[in-house]
């Protein structure tokens, strides 16, 4: 890659909803893309339980290892809610109301709706620094180079665009897909000989099967537009000479 | 838990793809839900790049964590395919053809169709033991406690059988769910106190939101079928109390 200002993120999904397999976690593929268009790359995401030591650990393993770490999850009104105490305590920081916070749902809610329930989504590390939430009132948080967001999908995806301006990206990955009537080992030998001639793009061959037919997506990812372009001409002409059918250029 | 015998295991996704949020995984959660049903479960996801140095540190931190690894994605036969010989490095074993992953693929492949492309899905570590796969012929293979599987959802699901008399299974962890016409904030207390009262069952809540209405979800989970009833009777007993509409059991 010649990313030459390379930023780094990893991705902390916290719930035992995901690990058991009854939530399909898409929460990943939203953050990732949306870092992207920052000039982000995620690098790493795990999976773990609502449990606080493991919450703590992973937060304080991590967010020495990338620029940025996104949590999702564990930050409503529940009793496995335990991700704003976790974080409190991986800061050592005081875990209690958070001023803003509380004021924000204070208004959010009808006279008399903001009960002890509710209230609970206002304790966070008191001087964290809120994300706002467009969809539900309740705000996330980040404390440093921790950001946390719910796990609700819909929810999470609306308060992204207000770290816009929080996040420093760097240069951007550019990408380019070429879709293909053929099967990988059809390609891989002169897939592999032009990614050896081609260090500075990261070239991604993945199978696909639609409408009952397969294909392989060619995906070709660089900071440098033209260093893409020349790579796909030398992709372009082996499809050619193998008379493969191009699907779809995305 | 209640969990006497508890068997535990972790996932490793391998891919770009899903880092830069191209591809959502749906593997954790197939893998996930075959375990269950086995006694397993699952306690960490991760995700990480194609990248050998990456995967072997992974590999074998998690290992010696886990009794089971479940690897995905990268034993095709493209360039980037490289977890079978990161696997190799990982366990310092030969890496090559194995002499009966070549005979299966030769045998399902039509004669000169098996061309070096495709033999490349025969090179893993030459002493591994395979997984056979019904859908494409190109096995799996796993080494003492890490088991490779590919990236593609249905092939990978149509190969998890097989391993049914390979894994020793522990307890069986049950679970119920109940949906409800309420939002978290309603319950939260009530449901504390439940959990409290049940330290043998874990309680997880879960907000919905189906056809724009707004619901949660409980689930409880234990190996023990009793103590989940006797759980789940004192929350239909504040569900009653509180006139919550049950929408749905499961």
């Amino acid at each position: 890659m010649t990313n030459k200002k390379e930023i780094i993120a990893g991705i902390i999904i916290i719930g035992n909803e995901v690990l058991s397999g009854r939530t399909k976690d898409i929460n990943t593929s939203t953050i990732a893309i949306w870092l992207n268009s920052l000039g982000i790359e995620v690098k790493e995401v795990r999976v773990i339980p609502d449990d606080e030591a493991i919450i703590i650990e992973t937060v304080n393993t991590l967010r020495k290892k990338y620029n940025y770490i996104f949590t999702t999850g564990g930050i409503g009104p529940t009793h496995d809610d335990i991700t704003a105490q976790s974080i409190s305590n991986a800061f050592n920081l005081e875990y209690g109301f958070h001023k803003e916070a509380f004021s924000i749902l204070e208004n959010y809610y009808n006279p008399g709706e903001f009960t002890e329930g509710r209230q609970k989504m206002a304790k966070m590390p008191t001087s964290a620094k809120l994300i706002i939430n467009p969809s539900s009132g309740a705000p996330g948080f980040y404390v440093e180079n921790v950001f946390c967001l719910p796990g609700v999908p819909s929810i999470l995806k609306s308060m992204l665009g207000g770290l816009n301006n929080v996040l420093v990206g760097g240069d951007l990955v550019l990408s380019k897909t070429l879709n293909l009537r053929t099967v990988e080992s059809e390609i891989a030998k002169s897939l592999s000989e032009v990614q050896n001639k081609n260090n500075d793009v990261e070239i991604g061959s993945y199978p696909f099967f639609r409408a009952g037919k397969l294909g392989v997506s060619i995906v070709l990812r660089s900071t440098d537009q033209k260093k893409i372009d020349h790579c796909c001409d030398q992709i372009l002409n082996f499809v050619k000479i193998k008379d493969i059918e191009i699907l779809r250029e995305i």
